[in-house]
């Protein structure tokens, strides 16, 4: 170990600044297609159409579409971030009083654990400033949300516009647009992390413990913003896809994403609220979480004790490091190898994830030379001390970073339809709708096995290691890519929304198989994001478990004592109880949106024969209500548990909850996602008939393709609403539970008291 | 405590011997029925018919598809036994060689474990008697599901006949038969094992510890074949039925159980040895686990040290309790309040569930008072003795007994046509295939919820009282009404049958209607008994679970190690893996079916006009052979899972992977059965069109109903294949790690101590 304190303080904040001005070169680029007006005239990426008049109105329409879809996500998350302040108002009283109450609210300095010589901070101040990290958290991933979705509403209209040019560059415009939004995300949380510690530092002083305690406000808020922002987006974009194609597709018979359908507009801001703002919430919660949980272990470790700074910044300087492995991945995409062709998008994402995690290997290696000590040691509750050397923590975080690796591919050849998975599915459409569906569902439970095994061997691996502190900085090396990965992931929704304004402005056949290509490999990158987003959130909550028991006091976990056996019975459950709810709502929130769609095509004069403009705010309107409504019953659920079953059942009953959620979540949510994924490649496969396999199930409109768009449906809950969610689940009660430890150690388990 | 010794030696053979003879009349009343001169003729029940000679017509053509079925189920059963017995000659040598080399291959007798002043048998001679055990396990679960299906191929033609005069008359031949099937499992299951207790007890003389410790290779005999028969004729079932329709309905436009359609006979071939042999076979395994769990528990209990043999024999008295609880119960629905009409049918079957559970426990109390000492002490691992009082146990048994009532009754809430729940499904199929799968999917999860509440509360209750004896006992009292749930989990199938053979016969839109409304009872009855099957065989998992830590020597189970956390974690992947594998086959094997069909439509002239027969045997052998050859990969993952994880990893993670796949796999059982059994059902209310709302979905082939058909399809592996295969294999990997345990313990973990 050879840093000193004033590399930290340089370098993190360094590293976050040098990724927020790369993002927002990135945008200025991708602003150098112009879109009625408001670009930059005719730069480089801009060249005067051989068209002439037509292209103008082209881009005149594109602008309006694009309009109208950036209103209606406003529109949208205006309302769910007004619910989310009154949710936020409470809690964080909720937070302060539970807190407050441990220390029988006193005003006076208390002994420090640590040292019970020294004085250390009252547990109101400590209470207060988990109440404001919490706040700040929360804060900061409505930001992370609504900049990705401004982000990719200024990009979709962009890259159909440059589709007309190739597919290299609406390739380029799409991914660039999806690195500003993981750049952003990426370097903002770990700024405002960072400033938070330290001005955080400036009144605990010496006590680390406190701190990095309090600090885990900030992973709670996070996840909490998240988990209404999955829900609700997800139900949201859901409600709007299910209840645009049931009256339009099915009752009026005009084709997907038709202008003449009210809720068309309601369905392509679905896919900016709910996959955009949704992911990037949900992985900026994954990013501070882990962050929280390692620096909590860590502030009782040896290097802790030592008051050792830079080895208890080691998190961050992983974080930092990172967004600069990012950036170089994000040039060879970018500038290095630009695309020429259709086969070259599949692959040209894929490398970005081998690249970035060849070149992360090297990072965490050397940061993990120069910022740890060679040898230290980690405090196990109810255990021996674990000595650990620099090198054990290198694998751990490398375990944690390959094992995500593995997830990708194993999701890619489970959801992209260049594989013979989703092609078997495919083929059982031939026997109708109930074979696909049969199919698609043992899919996704095969698709489980190799992820949940990449996930146990790096938790194996770094809990031999290096007990809970070897798990959280796995969890952080599987995040250490964030930016490339939030990056391909945002890239998919993008394509989608590109590829519905094509259809809406009426453009050529040649620009939609364009926007087509780019986003079939959008859905595969979606399913990737999703296994990433799944499998570091199975090692966060396991991280954050970790540091629950110890905060708890818990020595063991012993599922053969009844209280944990009913925890972890009743915490398996969750997991489906929760789906229920989120599934249900999609189908009445689609419903809701069917008798409006219905009411418009029997009200407005004009409307089929295209002389009278549909009322898209109207649904829009619809699709928030219902959505907002709707996620309150799952968010009660997720948010609720920990605090019921900690106070009523007591901790060890709540230690089992956490575990047996965690090993339900993960299977079912690895599952819905790549199911989903592969119904919806499959009715792409039989849509582009590519291969001559393809060309005996399709065209459009056959039987096979009818049974394949029923799967698809049926996928679209499980994989955009459910199971991205479960993720959220997991997390969020260990974190709320971690949070709330103090107080279920002191008061919980009234029940059994009883 | 007053019961003296002679009081068992006669009361529990008794009660198995009451039971037979109670069989064996029902079996007399039902053959009552002529069948094509089989019969007795002209007794109580078979009136000379108004319609002369067509009557006797219908008769013959009855007895002929009814021999049809026979010969059918016959034939699988015969080539499913032989495979079985090639394992158990196989599975045998592996226990005995295992066993045997944990005392390194010795005759000589060794110091016994409770007092090493006294000498015990050999660990040679102990593998031989588990060896023995183990055999008689298989072959008495190889007998009942052969009985159960003899029973119920003979009373299917019966049913259908009866049906001509009537719901109340059918509805007591089917009922009476699946009586024939509960009484004479449930009394064989308890005097084959009695009798082996007694005769080993003439070598083992006061070693109950090894007695009953070779005895739980009776429950993994019983599992074992139980798992097989459940994947084999679940995969049969399901491949001859999703054949039969795909080609028949589809392709050939013949309607459902056309004589005409060369896998109808499979297809009814697949009830009886799907549902019925495999169930009985299912039940009696958890019957066979569940009292050898308390057994091996009890011999370490106090009691079990002061050779109390009443106390010991405790779990047997509660069964032979049960024997004559359940036979009151039988006589109140065949002989008290005799059926009237179709309105009466499920309200009576529900009240089988009630009143013997009601009865049921009274018999406890007893027991528990007068078998039980009035305090005594259970020894658990690593933790101080508990002190138990009579009362209590009655208490825990009570538990698992009013905790199985609860599922019952939930199971019939979420399946039955007759509340809300299936009407919502219905309603979704008015937009579609793909909302009814949504809701479907949903209302399983959902259905969940209170389930687990329930197994929750009795397991903590039963877990406090009395430690794994509790647990082992709750099971017991869950499974003590074993032949009333088997009666009218039989009865389903039973009257499936008797729908297809009066269709087949060409019988009466009358009698149809009959049939009709006796198999949807059937259907909740069905779910009912599953469910039954799913609560069951999580209690009996957890008290195995339990003995096979006791006896491998772990003190706690600590999921915040690493070995535990990681066999946790993929313990609650294993359902998904296993489920992925049968769902599958499921599809192959339906596609080698369509084959069949479509080949003999193809070449066989004037099958389609009637004037040839199809060759039903050769689509029986298809679906012998598929089901045979797909059921060795699941069944494989089963049985060697727990030896390879044990020897490999040793008993640690295999505790972990046994409380994983345990608390996971319950949950997927429990929502695959129920979503299964609803969708048929919403299916069933659109048929039937009884209420203002159903007809609005109706009739028979509107395109909700289509909706509602491909929903019922998809059903099918889930509820008759997948979800009931998993409680076996929650169980039989617990059981196989209890008699494994002295190994693993002995020689496991070989990766980790390299």
């Amino acid at each position: 170990m050879v840093l000193g304190d004033v590399f930290v303080l340089w370098f993190v904040p360094a590293a976050a600044v040098v990724g927020i001005l790369f993002a927002l070169v990135q945008w200025y680029i991708v602003s150098g297609v112009s879109v009625g007006g408001e670009g930059k005239g005719n730069n480089g990426y801009l060249h005067v159409d051989e068209d002439g008049v037509s292209d103008a109105e082209v881009v005149a329409k594109c602008a309006e579409i694009q309009a109208a879809i950036s209103e209606g996500a406003e529109s949208f998350l205006a309302t769910e971030y007004q619910y989310l302040l009154i949710f936020m108002g409470i809690f964080s009283v909720i937070i302060f009083v539970f807190l407050s109450s441990v220390g029988g609210f006193k005003w006076e300095r208390v002994p420090c654990e640590y040292d019970t010589a020294q004085e250390c901070p009252s547990t109101i101040a400590y209470a207060f400033f988990t109440t404001v990290a919490f706040i700040l958290g929360a804060l900061t991933s409505t930001l992370s949300g609504y900049l990705g979705m401004k982000i990719a509403t200024y990009a979709n209209a962009r890259t159909t516009l440059e589709a007309r040019r190739g597919v290299g560059r609406a390739f380029i415009v799409a991914f660039r647009s999806g690195s500003v939004m993981g750049f952003l995300l990426a370097a903002n949380g770990l700024l405002v992390l960072f400033l938070t510690i330290l001005v955080f530092k400036l009144f605990f002083k010496d006590d680390w413990v406190g701190l990095y305690e309090a600090i885990t406000g900030y992973g709670l808020g996070g996840s909490a913003v998240a988990l209404f922002g999955r829900v609700g987006g997800g139900i949201y974009t859901k409600a709007a896809d299910v209840g645009a194609d049931l009256v339009g597709k099915i009752e009026q018979n005009i084709p997907e994403d038709d202008p003449r359908n009210p809720a068309v507009i309601a369905d392509n801001v679905g896919d900016n609220v709910g996959d955009i703002a949704g992911m990037g919430a949900d992985l900026f919660g994954s990013f501070a979480e882990s962050t929280c949980a390692a620096l909590v272990v860590s502030s009782i470790s040896s290097f802790g004790t030592d008051r050792n700074f830079v080895a208890m910044s080691f998190p961050l300087i992983i974080s930092a490091a990172g967004i600069f492995v990012c950036l170089l991945t994000t040039l060879v995409a970018t500038d290095l190898f630009v695309i020429k062709g259709v086969k070259q998008i599949e692959p040209t994402l894929k490398y970005q994830l081998v690249i970035s995690t060849v070149l992360m290997t090297i990072a965490i290696f050397l940061v993990s030379w120069y910022a740890l000590p060679d040898t230290f040691t980690i405090n196990v509750v109810g255990h021996d001390p674990k000595v650990v050397k620099n090198w054990h923590i290198f694998l751990c975080v490398g375990s944690g970073l390959w094992a995500g690796l593995i997830i990708g591919f194993v999701t890619e050849y489970f959801t992209s339809n260049t594989y013979q998975p989703v092609q078997d599915v495919a083929d059982a459409c031939r026997t109708g709708a109930a074979t696909n569906i049969i199919f698609g569902l043992a899919l996704g439970y095969k698709s489980v096995i190799i992820p949940v095994f990449a996930i146990a061997a790096a938790i194996y691996l770094s809990f031999s290691l290096a007990a809970m502190y070897g798990i959280a900085v796995a969890a952080l090396g599987m995040l250490s890519t964030l930016a490339t990965g939030l990056a391909i992931d945002a890239y998919g929704p993008i394509s989608d929304n590109a590829g519905g304004i094509a259809e809406m402005a009426g453009m050529s056949h040649e620009v939609r198989e364009t926007t087509d290509a780019l986003d079939a490999a959008g859905n595969t990158t979606a399913a990737i994001g999703k296994g990433f987003a799944i499998g570091s959130a199975a090692l966060v909550s396991l991280a954050l478990f970790g540091a629950y028991v110890s905060r708890a006091g818990i020595a063991v976990v012993d599922v053969i004592q009844p209280k944990e056996f009913v925890g972890l019975l009743v915490g398996a459950m969750l997991p489906y109880w929760f789906s229920a709810m989120t599934m249900k709502s999609v189908g009445k929130a689609a419903l809701a949106m069917v008798e409006e769609v219905r009411r418009q095509f029997r009200t407005i004069s004009g409307l089929m024969e295209g002389t009278a403009k549909p009322d898209y705010k109207r649904c829009v309107q619809i699709s928030t209500d219902a959505s907002i409504r709707e996620m309150i019953p799952p968010g009660a659920l997720v948010m609720l548990t920990p605090i019921i079953v900690g106070t009523l059942f007591g901790v060890e009953t709540l230690a089992g909850l956490l575990a047996g959620a965690l090993v339900s979540g993960v299977q079912i949510a690895i599952s819905a996602s790549n199911t989903g994924g592969a119904w919806d490649n499959a009715k792409k496969y039989i849509e582009a008939g590519r291969s001559e396999h393809a060309k005996t199930l399709g065209p459009k409109g056959s039987d096979a393709h009818k049974a394949a768009v029923i799967g698809d449906t049926v996928g679209d809950p499980l994989k955009d609403t459910s199971g991205p969610s479960l993720n959220i689940l997991i997390k969020l009660m260990a974190v709320e539970s971690l949070v709330f430890a103090p107080f279920f150690a002191a008061n919980g388990g009234w029940l059994f008291r009883l």
